[in-house]
């Protein structure tokens, strides 16, 4: 094997393992958050990332913001009572040292002895290559509902990551 | 390391990216299909490749088809309103240039200030590998309730393949 | 490249291919519980593997207790009525025989004509190498209820396996 077939066999392996790597960052936050391990759940974030969690919400801005509203009440109840904050498996598109992810964000909560479908959102991850790991950039959710707000942030994704897509 | 041991090596990278890209191609469908990005969501398909549906409907036949479906009043109806068309992560065996991946199929809809589980089913993928990436022959979604269509969908692929799988 | 070269390499691979297996191994339950492949689900479990399927239930103590618990009156009214056994996409940690996971692991059931969501619990896999692949040694579920069990399984196995976590 020549020095080219290994370095192209290498850099076949690092993607895979980016996958990997993001794959888990992405899995990571649900566990972390319904658990209440609320600085583990928002160190994924880089210290000035942002949670655009809504489009009627003012995003979080910063991993310290992140850690204070799973700190706060809102979140707190929800676990208290029973709450899983769910990643569907994502859809990644790797860029060098950053790359973007879409997959589908689920929150379901507890009432009586069932649970509910409370928020079905599309999700978008941009995410960055660290020192120690990868990181979220930004992760913007938006509802599935008759606004269109989860539409649009699929689309528009899908039409940035896929070039042949017709805008 | 000997060129056997590259070959070797390189055949082991080649399948890890062959089921990263039907994972990719199966988590492609719903973002496309929820943001009416109806030829992107179709041309995952063969240009021959089927749709079978539902055991109660006529399968889709064609990349086309599947446009043309995801283009009516149907489907349009349910992004207005707010939906998810949902993959769960695919259990995926891969033979040379053919693999079958089995996975649920979820559709959730908005209701008033939640979501509901329309439908929950088995789905198999039967894809191929083409000169532009992995297309689909063929995906077939059966409902997971008494009729026990979904069923017999995961069993009998199940047992094709897993061949130790009693019959 | 030297051989180091080579080693350091196709351990990666390994590492990746054991995710890929460990990811097979736990997405693998559902379709086969839920089709009735009783044999086929329960196998997936070492001999002396333990299911500690809720706080409140007595494990099933080996693979043979599973598959008579799949073949059972509970399980089998179940499948007959539709039901999805869903997995989430795992969050895996191995440890080189060994490796843990971290999942979502879902219940949904007809009713009426839509689904809707018994048990939403968190799901701890521990997977142990052997000479057949990889198996479960012991697969914990527990409630995301009120209870507070389900936080917990999350909470204690995140902390053991990122150092870094507060305790």
């Amino acid at each position: 094997m020549s020095r080219d077939d290994y370095e192209e066999l290498l850099a076949r392996v690092r993607r895979l393992e980016d996958e990997s790597a993001i794959t888990r960052l992405i899995m990571s936050y649900g566990p972390a958050a319904d658990s209440g391990l609320t600085s583990s759940a928002a160190r994924l974030w880089l210290d000035d990332g942002k949670y655009d969690w809504d489009a009627d919400g003012e995003p979080h801005r910063g991993s310290a913001a992140v850690d204070a509203m799973l700190q706060g009440d809102g979140h707190q109840g929800l676990i208290a009572r029973g709450v899983a904050h769910f990643a569907g498996p994502p859809l990644i598109d790797i860029d060098g040292d950053r790359a973007t992810a879409l997959n589908y964000s689920l929150i379901m909560r507890r009432e009586d002895d069932r649970f509910f479908l409370w928020r079905v959102s599309a999700a978008r991850w941009d995410v960055e290559r660290t020192g120690s790991g990868w990181r979220v950039r930004r992760r913007t959710n938006r509802l599935l509902d008759a606004s269109g707000a989860g539409r649009r942030l699929f689309g528009e994704t899908l039409r940035e990551l896929f070039e042949d897509v017709p805008s």
